[in-house]
């Protein structure tokens, strides 16, 4: 069960609560729960499980595929109200891939199984209508990604990411190693640390130990032009 | 105005047909049109034009992104009877990226103009579903494309299974199912077939009922280089 505040969180986000029964809504309710997960801990793994709609209450998720290999390449994140519907996947007929979702903070997340969800889908069209439309704005998310990734040059690339992560943290500093940088951006530690040593160079930013600090943002800003 | 097997094309495409009103039936065919594109030419440009939802009625149109400096990259490939989504993208609120759509081979093409079909999906419910299903679809071709190019291993691992195979059989014809490929692959039957029908196309195999012939055996051996 979840509480008044958790249910006001639910009901907000998804928008197709208006149109379902008092039965539905119960149903939502009575099945939805929260979990907590400590930052850098699996929140979905793959095909693995289906564990259903997630919606983010507090915190940010990272989503990303993995090679073979173990190789990473991020997709998106999610945020605070954001609704993760590809760890529902199973439940989306025209879904064929499968995503990994990890916690990239402390997160509490209002989780609604897949079976639950699934029968909300069948019974009513405007919930089955909602999760192929966030599927599709994920679509986009993932295109912006993969345009970043193939055709921005690496310093274009590289510098993007900081200048996304100096607004995101509201401070000019970083705290993340190169081998962290690395993997959001599927990239390999060296080419991430030779990068900023250029970046350093120029008085763009400046290094220490697991951190980096933003010199000058706009110089920052005119590389990704 | 398109002809009756054009019209039949099109009710057999669009899977919300039986759930039109009559004048919804009758406005889509009365606007719908059937163009010819020789090979290699533009269908939908980018962001110039948003000409809607496209039926190929035969031929194969090639879907790809560009970069500023000119360079593609293929998404998806559509064939007969299939659906084009994305080139009106304008009326579906959540996709917010641009993509190129050419003919791949000589096409004939029915046409739904974006301002119908926009009448229609803000009418019939199901008419939007229908299109937010389909831009899902083409998520996972999108999806599958983004594996390929990131992580470039299946299509190498695939020859290479082949090539063995063909040399232990002292023949160019496998006889073995796609699922029985990949359970000696570790890899999910889809991935196979989907990859099988790759090959298919760039005509380095020919498919059959549970078997597999090598017709280019050198095309093969080079993507496992």
């Amino acid at each position: 069960m979840i509480s008044q505040n958790e249910i006001d969180i639910l009901t907000h986000s998804l928008p197709f609560w208006d149109k379902l029964t008092d039965l539905q809504k119960e149903l939502l309710i009575s099945s939805a729960n929260t979990s907590h997960y400590k930052k850098g801990n699996p929140v979905h793994c793959g095909d693995s499980d289906c564990i259903g709609i997630l919606i983010i209450k507090s915190g940010t998720v990272r989503t990303y595929i993995l090679s073979d290999e173990g190789r990473e390449v991020t997709l998106f994140r999610l945020d605070d109200g954001d609704v993760c519907i590809l760890s529902a996947s199973c439940i989306l007929k025209t879904i064929t891939f499968d995503v990994y979702v990890d916690a990239e903070t402390d997160c509490d997340i209002i989780q609604i199984s897949s079976s639950v969800f699934a029968k909300l889908s069948t019974e009513n069209i405007h919930a089955e209508l909602f999760s192929y439309k966030l599927a599709t704005e994920r679509f986009s998310d993932v295109m912006w990604a993969m345009q970043q990734i193939l055709f921005m040059s690496f310093d274009k690339r590289l510098a993007s990411f900081l200048i996304d992560e100096i607004a995101k943290n509201g401070s000019s500093t970083i705290n993340m190693t190169h081998e962290q940088i690395a993997k959001y951006m599927g990239s390999a530690r060296e080419v991430v640390s030779r990068m900023l040593k250029y970046f350093a160079r120029e008085g763009i930013v400046s290094l220490s130990r697991g951190g980096i600090k933003v010199l000058d943002k706009d110089k920052l800003r005119s590389l990704t032009l």
